[in-house]
């Protein structure tokens, strides 16, 4: 019998919690502790975990590399908080804002080091798939925030490589956590690469319904609105929207975020204008729609029983916050 | 045959001149580049390729762990550099300096996820014990960094624990370097210990060396004096200086480098007396010579025939500068 969603992260929690570092240097080893409790919806490592139980593999077995994929993600987070100057991260002070950018970079090189002791935990002939697959997926994030610090300093980026960047910079982990979690099962080439494709797609629907809820979310529900906007980020909408606009409304886009003299809300208030003359939410649904759906269909083309499908396939509706 | 020290060098430097990177992001893989042909000794790798051929390895075999520990020392230079707010690598602008703190941090990531590509590339059965020496060894430069950064901020710091420090920071990526050559070669487990034995004496003799020509070195050798002291850092001259002194000397020893009235080589001057009156220097070149003579009488007890023992010997003696 495969875990249900809840069973695995349940499994995964329990493990975390018995993660230890050495105590000293204790400014090393401390925001390690400090970022790995800090919550977060563990995505990666059940993804990794689901994906093995689908063809037939142990969660013990695979639970080094669980760990591994979820150090490794918390790593990118500690790094990026300082890249970013982001001084909130899951509601309480980043490891930047509380130790400082030295101590956030060590701390971090550490974790990523200790992504890979867990790695060599593994038992088995696999180690060396695993660690080419974990290798391509930690470059292309790496990669992935490039393309994003790039981006910030460009006018106008396609829909293209915008789309290129969210495959590395969100995607890639995803899509490498289920080829580890398939490899380590010892699925089937052909299955490997589905896995991939499955995950790929669905990080991309991920990333874009992330980009909308930015412009269309509901306040009500908590979710602060325009925030994307404010900053002058690339998202899917805005380069949608660039790549229709007419030469007045590129102007608005392009320049609302810097102007000192209206509020906030003024700010949010003229870009959605422009998103909404231009129709990019539609245009931003039926993009995720699309991705979504293609990852439910290569889900579908599996060779595994649906009984082991179920679960990945709550794993993607979850994901996407969808019941059905 | 055994190649010469000169003679690795120039393979190794032949297989780096063949590095390539992917072309993009720009501004990821550039540093790389820039880094890993800025000069240096190559010491880890040179290290690490005698001790493959001391134990009767190929150094075509070793050549992907040799590049893997040379990309490693080149990371930890990008981040410390950074922590160091460093301007001058090599006479050359440092990466930091030169594309700014975003671009070091996640260059740098980028080249500690290289090394463990490179590592990858290594052929047969040893791959998982190679990781594992990597990892202890990757981790221990980062505790080293951090007790480094932790002793500036502390007033005093004990001869042992300041040891402990340069054994982390400098030592362990030479005796990793040393165990890894070994371990490919399949030395047995006594040599192994016996090398990272060797390796760690010869790192300490090397970084007392260092921080005795700060104080004492010829600058007709072009060597510039009092960098130390100038930054009030902890060197083994002033921890044993410390640990000798009056009241009254220690206030000069804590407090000389931050005094705003005097010059720079008057600070120098003064802290230079008391390392005098305290006869550290002896002490330093005492301490140089007991952990270099260890090393070489280690060297000797390896269990292997004396031509292949040479070239690890004239690379000791190269490292300290000594002719014989």
């Amino acid at each position: 019998m495969c875990h249900t969603n809840d069973e695995i992260l349940e499994l995964f929690e329990a493990t975390l919690r018995q993660m230890q570092t050495p105590e000293e240097p204790e400014l090393l080893y401390t925001p390690i502790i400090y970022s790995m409790s800090g919550g977060g919806k563990r995505l990666r490592p059940v993804l990794l975990l689901l994906s093995t139980e689908a063809f037939g593999g142990e969660v013990a077995a695979a639970m080094p590399a669980a760990m591994a994929v979820e150090v490794f993600h918390n790593f990118t987070l500690l790094h990026d908080d300082i890249m970013d100057n982001a001084a909130v991260r899951r509601g309480k002070p980043s490891v930047y804002a509380k130790w400082g950018g030295n101590v956030a970079i060590l701390s971090g090189d550490a974790m990523l080091i200790t992504a890979y002791k867990l790695l060599a935990g593994l038992e088995g002939d696999k180690l060396k798939r695993v660690i080419n697959i974990f290798n391509d997926m930690a470059l292309e994030v790496c990669e992935g925030q490039q393309y994003d610090m790039d981006f910030e300093s460009m006018e106008r980026v396609s829909v293209e490589d915008y789309i290129l960047m969210i495959e590395r910079k969100t995607s890639a982990l995803l899509s490498g956590s289920a080829m580890i979690g398939a490899t380590l099962a010892g699925a089937k080439d052909d299955d490997i690469k589905k896995i991939y494709r499955f995950a790929t797609e669905l990080g991309l629907a991920f990333q874009l319904q992330d980009d909308m809820l930015d412009s269309y979310g509901d306040e009500a529900l908590g979710k602060k609105i325009g925030g994307d906007i404010l900053e002058g980020k690339q998202t899917y909408l805005m380069v949608q929207a660039m790549s229709r606009a007419t030469a007045e409304q590129r102007e608005v886009l392009r320049t609302t975020h810097k102007m000192a003299d209206i509020s906030d809300n003024e700010k949010i208030a003229r870009v959605k204008a422009v998103y909404d003359a231009l129709d990019v939410k539609h245009a931003t649904e039926q993009q995720i729609e699309l991705r979504f759906e293609r990852a439910l269909s290569i889900l579908d083309s599996l060779s595994i029983a649906e009984e082991r499908r179920v679960h990945l396939r709550e794993f993607a509706r979850n994901l996407m916050g969808r019941k059905k």
